[in-house]
């Protein structure tokens, strides 16, 4: 029977859909409403118009700032309020040259704080690396005593890095916006005459994780004296610089731990943080990364942080703490947060969006995405440092300042494409082969999403199989009993990660 | 020794940071740059300038458009182009009252197709369930000869929904924008003169799946003089509305098919679908819901849905297919797509962008988050229909036309909340226990990250252990071996989940 015959039958016998209530009891602003004639109440949206109250405060604050920078002449941060203070900087006297072929020009400089002492054999070191967003401020200290980010790790007799024993070093990463130069500094080859056009913005070269840590390493041996450091520490981004340093410098450093890191970025990790930068440079207020006099892309680093936060922690941890429960289950729901998750979720992201420049929150996302230990990866980057030596460069102190536009020209060599999972293993297998002799401290969390457990796996499986290697490997893997705290493990447990960085530390 | 008293040694021992090429064969194009003074090249934005593009088309586009709809005083789709056609209605003469307190008064819509023929006994329907976005256009038809959204998976002697043998119905969800009435639909009770300002946009109910399914039962029975489908089936938001359907209607169907969903949404579900909200709301041309006379807000949509699918497919399918290739490994990286899966990701959101109507996106989307079977939120959704039973009223075909603003006053009971994770699985439990005698089939994906295994096993695990269960339930997990399409996978693959569905429809 064709569907268009069937004859509508009267309603009426459809007892539960005819059921009318009568409508006699209005309350005045409902009466009011009716008016409209509308069926349903205009919903509300608090979120909203929370953000605009917050773009028009930044307006009146950049006003009043603005006028500070044209007569001071200095670079301040205009909204970083809260920034951190407090730390020493490094400054170098020589360019760096870019795996990518920029190249960020001399003076730049690198922020830092140390905690316990080096000894008279320099032998002590501690290097640790940073998640993307952090500071150098690990640990409170006499000149910013605000609790560090990895305040309960550190210190005298610390079952992690005891401050007794070991010199820690912690920098904030090259293009970080916390004291060392990233995007929002000026570019010291820049003439124009006004300061704020000086800044790098979007002109600013994209780094490899490699640049970062021979930034580091410049630092520690020019610096610092030390000729081989005992340790390099890192989570997260940091447990990809800390592979890194052993990688490109394999005998000036005595061990290594990498907690939730990797050995190269996997697509789903792209994806997410590909997510969270296309959101970000959608904000109208990023302005192309050209916000630094006006008001700053607010909106866009809030979602892009509760996008992150999303990638930070765990289902398990959220279904036990947050539910499905809503803030109030008695009003009618709504599109802004209604639910307990996403007003966390809205919470993380309102406190980044002021307290992080953009600018350096999308390079290092993309610098995080372009990590690779593989071979062909390495041999790619080589190349420019290669070329340098061949056109016989040489410079005293003086000459060292970068000309013009150098090495703008330079097109990195095309890598090989793996044609297979398995020729892609051997590559990064082969890229790792510098740490035969290293002794490694591998964690990995198996709530952990953006970095997940098979990656931490699969560096202990490359570095051990490898017939070349002679070191100690450890590999700890967190299992939904002992965290359920997802990739922000690293930042909350003591027992399991703090504790075994320790033990492994000790031991000969 | 204090570090600030350790002296910067001379750098030019430093080999490696002091080599220096000579800048001797400057292009022409680098030479122009050279004098802009900056030390590395302004990035370039290709992908904000192809959105630019694109707003700039629409704005085009829609003052032409504008100016039919004012021409011809009628509803039509400004900028959905190619939104599907060759659907039936099935119209409602009477209002349908929202569990959350809003009214879509009537005639409210629901566009359907159906393949296969209805028996005499009317004993061989099969309602099939849609995920959030997809249309009734489930398969190709005579009025519309384009490939359905489940192509493969229906039509004679098909494997899986045989259409000799069932007869089908597959109807856009209420809320949705493919002809059933949504959030871009004419409000009837709206007595503004502007066709334009009687749109619902944010004035439209919230609607819970539970109102969708009624919507969808009162067509079955009153139209199609069902009173007993043979099958619910369907998947991700189609397997919630096919579990609620036997749960609201147990009485009314044989056998019930739920693929890749759930008993009750979880905080890492609603968390991703939180963020692709905010993302879309945060686009100014949103405007709170009002763009239907304007620019659509396809830069918030087209992200948006860049996030959606990351949480569709999964990553050991994406580590084989694009790895961390990127699109051109020789040209300098960008912040624009680069990677293979940056550009599969932005392909698909564009896409999407255009296809699908804001609104409906935001407001199912939400649905999907308050989904919930178990007792305390059904009783809390009964509440208002003993309301009406209670002020005793009853309607003709006629007086059924809702009243302006009925229902508004109406506040949901306040649900008790569970204050362990045990008493909320009981709570689903007790929700479940309609389905006591009914069979089931379950299916679920271990790469599904958005509508994890575990969802699928809670489902199994309660209905199974309760004790009255006196029904056949079938629960099968495809493991990586069998599939590495996560949340999709139901879309794809005929052999482990088609199959399998007309196998457990032609047993008894």
């Amino acid at each position: 029977m064709p569907i268009s015959n069937i004859i509508l039958r009267n309603p009426t016998h459809y007892k539960y859909y005819t059921k009318l209530s009568v409508f006699n009891s209005l309350s005045k602003a409902s009466r009011l409403f009716a008016k409209r004639n509308v069926s349903t109440k205009q919903m509300e949206f608090p979120c909203l118009d929370k953000l605009e109250a917050i773009t028009k405060q930044l307006k009146e604050k950049q006003q009043k700032q603005t006028l500070k920078i044209d007569k001071l002449q200095q670079c301040i941060d205009p909204v970083y309020s809260n920034i951190k203070t407090g730390y020493q900087i490094y400054e170098s006297k020589v360019p760096l040259y870019s795996d990518f072929g920029g190249v960020l020009p001399n003076p730049w400089q690198i922020a830092y704080e140390t905690w316990g002492t080096l000894n008279k054999e320099r032998s002590n070191a501690i290097l640790l690396h940073t998640g993307l967003s952090a500071s150098s401020h690990a640990h409170s200290t006499k000149q910013n005593p605000v609790s560090g980010w990895w305040e309960n790790f550190i210190g005298p007799n610390n079952p992690c890095l005891d401050t007794n024993k070991y010199f820690v070093i912690c920098t904030n990463v090259l293009g970080g916006c916390y004291g060392s130069t990233g995007p929002k500094s000026i570019d010291p080859t820049n003439t124009s005459s006004k300061d704020i056009n000086k800044r790098y913005a979007t002109r600013f070269p994209m780094l490899s994780i490699q640049d970062i840590i021979r930034a580091q390493h410049q630092m520690i041996k020019e610096f610092f004296l030390i000729d081989k450091l005992y340790a390099s520490v890192g989570s997260s981004m940091g447990g990809m610089q800390s592979l890194a340093y052993g990688v490109e410098f394999p005998n000036e450093l005595e061990k290594i731990v990498s907690v939730s890191g990797c050995a190269r970025s996997h697509p789903s990790s792209i994806a997410m943080r590909h997510a969270q930068r296309q959101v970000l440079m959608a904000d109208p207020h990023w302005n192309r990364g050209y916000y630094y006099n006006e008001i700053i892309p607010h909106v866009g680093m809030k979602l892009a942080r509760e996008i992150a936060t999303v990638t930070y922690r765990s289902g398990p941890e959220w279904e036990s703490r947050f539910g499905n429960e809503r803030l109030d289950d008695e009003r009618q729901p709504m599109l802004c947060p209604d639910f307990l998750i996403e007003n966390y979720l809205d919470h993380q992201g309102e406190k980044f969006a002021l307290e992080y420049d953009a600018n350096s929150f999308l390079y290092l996302s993309k610098t995080m995405d372009l990590f690779d230990l593989s071979l062909s990866f390495q041999k790619r980057g080589l190349r420019k440092r290669t070329s340098l030596v061949q056109n016989n460069g040489i410079c005293s102190n003086e000459s060292c300042v970068v000309e013009q536009n150098q090495g703008l020209e330079e097109k990195p060599v095309k890598r090989k494409r793996s044609s297979t999972v398995e020729e892609a293993r051997i590559d990064l297998q082969k890229g790792l082969q510098p740490l035969a002799s290293k002794d490694l401290l591998v964690i990995g969390v198996k709530t952990d999403g953006l970095f997940p457990y098979w990656q931490q796996r699969e560096i202990v499986d490359l570095v051990s199989s490898d017939t070349n290697y002679s070191g100690k490997i450890k590999h700890i893997e967190l299992d939904e009993s002992q965290s359920l705290y997802g990739h922000d493990t690293f930042l909350l447990d003591l027992e399991n990660i703090g504790k075994e960085i320790g033990k492994f530390l000790t031991k000969n």
